[in-house]
């Protein structure tokens, strides 16, 4: 094996802590004296269940979850979580979307096979909306509060009520969840995908508010029902059990996680702080890099740059490879570059990367 | 670690080939080299799209699968395929349900969100029920070819022309798949998921007939819909890549597996078939135990079985766990024991099972 093991800054399926991989290789065969592997292992045994409800526990104390919402663990994704939040929130009736970006976007896209979509207030990919045009009897509005591809991060939840809306807020986190914490008193339903901050693609969490349950269309699908998923505990379905005992590790690798005398959540939020304004500020003092979003909003997570010689950018990305820095191409809508700084990468890897990108410049800029 | 494992006899998820569990653990941190646990690869680099493809035409060689079937790897289990399917195929029209057991029961119940629903026949869960009404046109005829709690199997596929009816045939595959042939040229669309001969739980498989696609409801959420899913090679929505990876590693396994001079798929049905056929011998010549199933469709995967004095349960259990013999209990709806024998169940595990049988009986009988 390599060693060290090269910085991967791809936006998910996305770096890992090594320890987690380490004990995930361990216990491949046999989980604790039990003779099975995770993989291996009826969901409804006891052992299974042990997983299930310590990973439940350690993310509901890790970012403080409110008693009144449930976390559900389900499939599908982002993308499913498009369909499945109208078909159970909306009651076919009314949506407003704040459009940040290209997920915000697909989300909006989506939202209308099932319920009546209004686009609130639309960004261009590098800024927040101002204005936003709020209907009164909205069943939910739907904000991504960190856009993966275009790297637009809210740092403070929207506040609806102050803009005149009783409506729930539901946010898109995938990208930033478990990056920092949620202020719950502002948000009716948050969801993710696991690719990112938490654990193998195919997991998703729901954390939704218990007065939301019991709304959905009657063709909602059974298995992504929340009130039907929150009442078999997860378990109306088969669940993705690998990737909830991995999701499960990465939780208390979190809990132990310590950095500039702090601990758990708090440390790995200074830590993303720190990784974010090294890199910003190495872009922002270069000649050859830039990043277009507003400074107000960029993403501590997803760093979309752009070489302003983009003839260099092949070059650029062999280069990092070599020097073991992988996974920098952006995405294929938007072109250029993209860091994504996750949990799992240590302030090492942001060092790394800057003074790849520094270098690089010297030699070509 | 426990040397040897011991025997897991799991509905699922369910026993994975120990040579697949040692690689998944040795390349855990680094896949070939690529410095990258496959949990961590971006689902469009050209590692992960290497290990879909290569597992996608593996599938396709061991099952003999043709050309004008689409492969899709999906999320959502048995469960979301109940809700999928109807989305996808039925055009809100008519939908004839073969019910055998508690898997197409559910499957009808969910189907009536979508479609006119007629239960074409209905067994007591221990034999196939005679007699179908089959619907002239009707979108399709769903049947369940090996019921996981009943253990009740088609040992053929119906044939539905010779019925009198030319509806695509839709089998739920899930328990049984990969464990035999199957006969394409009777089949619409077939899917199962994974936990029981394929790989971790969270990815489903569906394998459907080309002209099958576009037929689904404006209220099937993008990321189920067939016709994308197939279009975007499973990669419409992040698929389950950490499950696909392991899923690849099994389809190498078969096709190396010899058995009796035979090899891959050849092989594993004859140790099957001896699997089943030794268990079954032990549950018909004895006073203590019996299976209930009418022996023309009784299941080479999953054998539920009674003890006649049902008080000697919990010790049966509890004996067998000790015999390392794991997870031999029946499911809540049924009772009693049931054993499964999957594809990397060894023949020496149904051995072990039958010995330990006989000398329960022995002892308690």
């Amino acid at each position: 094996m390599t060693d060290p093991r090269p910085f991967n800054f791809s936006a998910g399926p996305a770096t890992l802590p090594e320890p987690v991989l380490r004990q995930v290789a361990a216990e491949m065969l046999d989980w604790q004296g039990s003779g099975m592997s995770v993989m291996e292992m009826s969901h409804r045994g006891k052992e299974f269940i042990s997983i299930y409800e310590r990973a439940e526990a350690d993310i509901r104390e890790l970012l403080a979850v409110p008693a009144n919402f449930h976390i559900l663990f389900m499939q599908g994704g982002g993308l499913g979580e498009n369909a499945f939040l109208p078909l159970n929130l909306s009651r076919g009736g009314k949506v407003d979307v704040v459009v940040t970006g290209s997920w915000s976007r697909k989300s909006a896209a989506e939202a209308h096979r099932y319920a009546d979509v209004q686009i609130a207030a639309e960004g261009n990919g590098r800024a927040i909306p101002p204005g936003w045009q709020l209907r009164g009897d909205a069943a939910y509005v739907h904000v991504c509060t960190n856009e993966t591809i275009d790297g637009v991060e809210f740092h403070e939840l929207p506040d609806l009520a102050a803009l005149g809306s009783d409506a729930p807020l539901v946010i898109d986190c995938s990208s930033h969840l478990l990056s920092r914490p949620i202020d719950w008193r502002r948000v009716g339903l948050a969801f993710g995908g696991a690719q990112k901050n938490i654990g193998p693609a195919g997991l998703t969490l729901v954390f939704v508010r218990d007065d939301l349950l019991g709304r959905a269309l009657d063709i909602c699908p059974s298995a992504f029902n929340y009130a039907t998923v929150a009442a078999a505990q997860s378990m109306y379905n088969t669940p993705p059990t690998f990737a909830i005992y991995v999701a499960g590790l990465v939780f208390q690798w979190l809990k132990g996680f310590e950095y500039a005398g702090k601990r758990g959540l708090a440390a790995i939020e200074q830590r993303n702080i720190d990784k974010a304004a090294l890199l910003y500020a190495a872009l922002d003092s270069s000649a050859l890099y830039e990043n277009r979003v507003d400074v107000s909003c960029r993403s501590r997570m997803n760093v979309p740059f752009f070489l302003k010689d983009e003839s260099l950018n092949d070059r650029f990305l062999a280069d990092a490879k070599a020097a073991g820095l992988l996974q920098l191409k952006g995405h294929k809508s938007v072109g250029g570059m993209r860091a994504s700084l996750y949990n799992a990468m240590p302030l090492e890897g942001a060092q790394a990367l800057v003074s790849f990108m520094q270098d690089f410049e010297a030699r070509h800029g």
